[in-house]
């Protein structure tokens, strides 16, 4: 399944839901009032999650009967497939659940709590070091590394990124990205790939020589990303990635495009270290909580530095960055002054 | 005044309160009901805050609201001052409202939303870099730095620090920290002062051999202090440090003792960028919010890490560290197995 989270008008809060077809956005918690109306399940509304946040702590609740209503839904427009493809709404009672994707804003497809930004990918580590004049150091193999960087500042496909007014090097970095839907402290790989609730596009905006500077002082990259991070289209279950898998990897092919020409390309299965290692490593001592995002960290080619700037030149307002990750979507965003 | 955040049972939720004087903790929400009885405010019981975090979020509203309930209760109390001294409630009616401190369990005074902790004391980064073999580098000068850490991870004083089992290198940190009671982005110096709802003694516990490796890699701290940070006793409102400005800075001593005996001497005044200037800092281009935490960074010798282990020997289960800091209090926890 396809999460998101929606608004129908840019004042209004977003709500959870989720993607019934390419054509319509199911509302989450009109439609567990419809579900309780069918029988399909017996919860107070007072319980119902009005944020993905919210509904990603008791996920192992939720799940089960969101993909049980999502399974009659679609039992019923089938039968009315055809008015249907020509964009009619697709039933009347359900119609009031569901929303016209032309109609609706998507933002980030969960407000996480907290952002751990991995740095798993080789090629990667490797290409940005050579650029500063330095190695990969040896610890990089032994244990996955992160930082935390700003749970506030994220921004769903379609939404402006404002260049920040003091930087003159604005990247982009091609990730991928999961949230959890439960919790644990010192978790096995093994444990921690039952926590996550799925998997993202993540574009961890960068302003380089902010960082650059910030980073000589030793305590890593802050300032240089606290700005903006976009995420989305959608949070894609596990299972939707099941055909992709190659034995505790999966092959998505990513890409990034500025302005239409393709500037960098990867793909996932590379990744050093695998979401459930990071997990565990982040939960050694620590008690994560659901709805945490773990960021993979860019993958090899993914941003401007690692394939300079006289080639890729540094964003500017105006251009117009897609990352595609098989199986988990696109998402764009246009860079504003 | 002085905020704490507090339970009367190890199994309740935390509640916001403030000290009334070394012995009474006024309960926040009961005492709004109360004020509310006496005419002191006409605002509706479903907006009164459950959580400091809350109460942060329209500290404008609250702050002024709760000085004139403080006033007008120890008013009541002085008339029953010889009572109050013999450990008697002070007053029927205001007893449902108040506890004894010896009563009551403080937790963190806020849990905040998010954790910059900053590395603003010129002793403190020149004797950690020189362990390391790194002198200061320029950029350190020219502007703030700081990490995001866990803000997930916080305990109160009294309570026990659990010794991460992965570290034979467990430090603290002695900090001044404030917390945001207005939010903002691209605020000045002078316009951040204003957004400072108080201060608190902050303890950065670090697990020393976790973060050098990680350090090695480029991405600053994040594993090596991710498990836990404390932060108390209490929430300080800036008037109460009136007495001790010294143009833009405070005449602060600061000290931590393990096991009674002192270790780390120093004195807040001798931060090289004020927390004005760090928040303008960490408002370039980001949104600040009401809550949201920053750190000073450790004073200069605070920690054993500058000090040497050699004749401040690493933390071991059973310590009990104490940071005091004039104005603010002293924050004790000891370590656990």
């Amino acid at each position: 399944m396809k999460f998101v989270s929606f608004r129908t008008a840019r004042y209004l809060p977003l709500r959870p839901g989720w993607m019934l077809s390419d054509r319509w956005v199911v509302d989450m918690e009109l439609s567990l009032y419809w579900g309780r109306e069918e029988g399909i399940l017996d919860i107070s509304p007072a319980a119902f999650p009005k944020t993905m946040f919210q509904a990603l702590q008791h996920w192992d609740l939720w799940l089960p009967v969101i993909r049980a209503i999502d399974t009659v839904m679609r039992e019923r427009t089938a039968n009315r497939g055809a008015e249907a493809e020509q964009g009619e709404q697709p039933d009347r009672v359900l119609g009031a659940l569901l929303h016209s994707t032309n109609t609706v804003h998507l933002g980030p497809p969960v407000q996480p709590s907290t952002f751990r930004d991995f740095y798993a990918f080789e090629a990667h580590v490797r290409n940005a070091r050579a650029r500063r004049g330095l190695n990969v150091v040896p610890e990089w193999y032994e244990f996955p590394v992160f930082y935390f960087s700003n749970p506030n500042a994220f921004l769903g496909p379609g939404e402006p990124v404002r260049r920040p007014p003091y930087t003159t090097m604005l990247d982009y970095e091609l990730e991928t990205a999961c949230v959890l839907g439960k919790g644990g402290i010192d978790v096995s790989p093994e444990e921690a790939e039952s926590m996550i609730a799925g998997y993202m596009i993540l574009n961890d905006w960068s302003a380089r020589d902010v960082q650059r500077a910030e980073m000589n002082v030793g305590l890593g990259p802050a300032k240089g990303k606290d700005f903006a991070s976009s995420l989305g289209p959608w949070l894609v279950t596990p299972d939707e990635l099941e055909p992709y898998r190659i034995g505790d990897r999966y092959d998505l092919e990513m890409t990034a495009a500025v302005n239409g020409k393709i500037y960098s390309k990867g793909n996932f299965r590379d990744i050093y270290f695998t979401f459930p290692q990071m997990i565990a490593r982040a939960s050694q001592g620590v008690c994560l909580a659901p709805g945490e995002l773990i960021g993979s960290g860019t993958v090899g080619s993914g941003c401007v530095l690692e394939l300079g700037p006289e080639t890729c030149p540094w964003l500017q307002p105006g251009d117009t960055v897609t990352l595609t990750i098989t199986g988990l979507g696109s998402l764009t965003n246009t860079v504003v002054e």
